[in-house]
């Protein structure tokens, strides 16, 4: 029986990384199905994402890799035979949430929804009718005190990844702070355009030819975090804002979609304020 | 013996313009090969692009179209066996300027060259080889002085346009003015992202995954002027700033010479501090 | 109160045509909201589509545009506010069917549901809790009994279009003609690359490096109907057969969606094998 | 000083490769800056492609790589610092030889183009002018004999490379054969649609939304070698054939310089009748 294994590091850049740690697999008997390796020139922070088939389990081989820890400033082993565990975020606009759902359901999303937080009641019934866990927490509880019930779902769920599926709430710094690196959005605009509210009656404003969406890691600097991904769509005069609306709620889906795959494919490395996927 | 003329107007939004303007032209035996109509709800304005094979002439059918005149806020008629008149500005990169050259000589673009100007004196050997003439205008004669010559070579050369094909000089505010609705920019960044000095180190520091090109009409209100054209490109973390300058030419080209064949087909209509492509 | 109208019409390109139907439509007070026309060179047909804001009601409009018949080949006038009753069709795969009716829901696709006619019985539970009749009709019947009952369904529903939303079944050619330009397909292909069965699997084997999706009318010929509408992906080397066919289905979705919303709009006109889209 | 260096190789999968070869490199002080591996899971074969810093130069490190030659199909080590040398061949139409010189004189294609062959008189002017050796080899002399002096210039020249830049001759099998890998075209459209002649007049009489354009290997099989790049852009029906060829030009240029860069950076690998880029 083999093992089907992810194994991500980061490292200073410098001769020797990939020496010290391919021998230590190899010796396990693994074999490398892919591999990216990409030196940033400019942090000097060397990231690599390896896909391993394995004879040996997850303890045996982690064991083995420690031996390299000199070379490696933090790194892990993933088993692609568990699913992420991933708490979903919404307020009134569910088409991301059934994008996410359909996705999973249909196996073409390697996730497990663990439930779905939402400050309305809006999408209860869909949400229940797949059989998946339905939080209503409304705002009239303030602020401070609905956060800390997300942030207990949170960990009661065991979420991995928390993905804030058009959630139209700011999120405090602290919150944004405990969520580093586990809590995707999508922004309804091309970022750094268009930040804040309304993004598409300012694309409509301002006359753009080309809108978009952004998936990016959630940070406490608003619409600031390292984008993971985007895309674009061609628009004329001729599309009203409320067009625009429609004609985003598509990009928006797939775009949240492959960055959520992406997150729990394990390629996604932050780099400072941007990210590198592998 | 016939004539293709575009008929553009522009005129408020109210029952009967059509019907006031078809007639007239059905009058004279034209047939409408193309027609575009567009009524902007928000600014109340109706646009309309056509056409017309005409078996009369340009002055006869000049004249009987102003008897509709009543409806109209402005319109012209153009003919297409005239080629619009292209003055083209340049600094040191050349990308542009070539593509627009062998663009016109391999007759994908109905333009005529006048001539080019620039601030260097990099491109001159090039556009002399075209058979064009060059007129170099550095800027250490003053600026005010050195936009006097350029508006005085705009005027002598008869350029209906002028092209700013990577020109990397910020207009005055009566240069501007002056050339209102007759100057096009490439910007090298999807505005309203990155706007300013070295759009593309600033698309790469902020880490995004799409990077594009924008032409717009030259206002006084520096990279804010009505958008015509805009196009991306994909880009991933290891796209370095410089390489992305690269992939940039290529997007920047592309949508500039589109911006030029589109307003040399006269087809863009200023609406507000947008466009309206017919 | 108003009335919001679409006025199409075919005729045989020649003068005149604009300045026989418009008038008709100003006299009655109907202001143009906006229009575009084509006239094909190579038929010499002349394709109209017109967005009128109408003070008088369907009937009186429709007696006087009558009044124009000699210069139209074929016309009519839709009501926008009718929306347009769509039958979906689909055998396993739920991707578009769940967008579709998502996309109807939200208040994106201008259309009303009528039912789903399926060959399988995968997707009735999904399909009865959105409220929609579902239809189960194997093949076990059959293909001419099937086909029958395919048909009674159509015609007792009131369907103006029926989608074959991967749909898997070839219709016979009497089918296919009953319903000429009232049925549309989605092909999982960029056509006229890899007609007929397992299209990513061909893709893949001949390395494509872009994959795609068509939306056409069904005609008798398989996978040869006038095209509307098309859309790409890019791929690599890396992405397995497996992985184009989860690509794909955003791709499907998407670009059937638009047929069908253009096809409710009124905007699709078919031109020999060929689609005129205004 | 150090070297900029590719290492490239193929190799039957199995556990060790890597681990055979990075320590081969870091003994040498190699700093890997970027390395992407992939395994074919179908063919069973594993690519890599490692771009190194080595303080040692070529024939050192080659000695050394040697020692891991029982793990590896084939391999080769590239000096970034030489300059690939391009030969390119075209018949009438310039706009893809026009933009690889002015593409390689602005620095953006790491090649050195040692000539131009062309069967007709017709870009001698341009290319002269750019200070390249112009050869006519016209077709009046006979096949055989115009391909054998075809050879002999890509003989002489020592060129890596032929690139047929809408060079619009049918090669031989033989001629193909000789050039296995070495020899890039193409093909303006998207294959495998609308093979073999006038390709845009196919697509516009089939009536597709989306043209394109196809850069493969070229081999003895017409239009069926090996795709590394391919482009699109969205037409409409009002685009007639002559508008697409020019549309078209944009995409050839763009894609066939993609692949021109690809080969001179050592990234395609040939696989079976695809290709890996790495």
């Amino acid at each position: 029986m083999t093992h089907n294994f992810v194994l991500r590091f980061r490292s200073p850049d410098r001769p020797g990384i990939m020496a010290a740690v391919t021998p230590l697999v190899a010796a396990q008997g693994c074999d490398i199905r892919a591999a990216e390796v990409y030196g940033d020139p400019e942090t000097g922070h060397f990231f690599c994402r390896m896909e391993l088939v394995s004879p040996v389990d997850h303890e045996t081989l982690s064991t083995k890799i420690a031996g390299a820890e000199d070379y490696l400033l933090d790194w892990d082993l993933k088993d692609l035979a568990h699913k992420q565990r991933v708490l979903i975020a919404v307020s009134k606009f569910g088409h991301c949430l059934v994008d996410l759902i359909h996705k999973q359901e249909i196996g073409q999303l390697p996730i497990e929804i663990v439930g779905v937080v939402s400050n309305h009641d809006t999408m209860r019934k869909t949400v229940e009718w797949h059989g998946l866990p339905y939080h209503h927490l409304p705002m009239s509880d303030g602020k401070e005190a609905q956060e800390a019930r997300f942030l207990s779902i949170i960990e009661e769920s065991g979420a991995e990844l928390t993905v804030l599926a058009r959630y139209m709430q700011i999120l405090s710094d602290d919150f944004s702070a405990r969520l580093d690196g586990r809590c995707i959005n999508i922004h309804h605009s091309f970022l750094p355009s268009f930040k804040g509210a309304k993004p598409y009656h300012q694309a409509h404003t301002r006359g753009v030819k080309i809108i978009g969406a952004t998936a990016h890691f959630v940070t406490a600097d608003l619409d600031e975090g390292p984008i993971i991904e985007q895309d674009v769509r061609r628009v004329s005069h001729a599309v009203v804002a409320d067009e625009m609306v429609a004609i985003g709620r598509e990009i928006e889906a797939s775009v949240l979609s492959r960055a959520v795959r992406w997150h729990a494919e394990h390629r996604i490395f932050q780099n400072g304020n941007k990210t590198v996927v592998l």
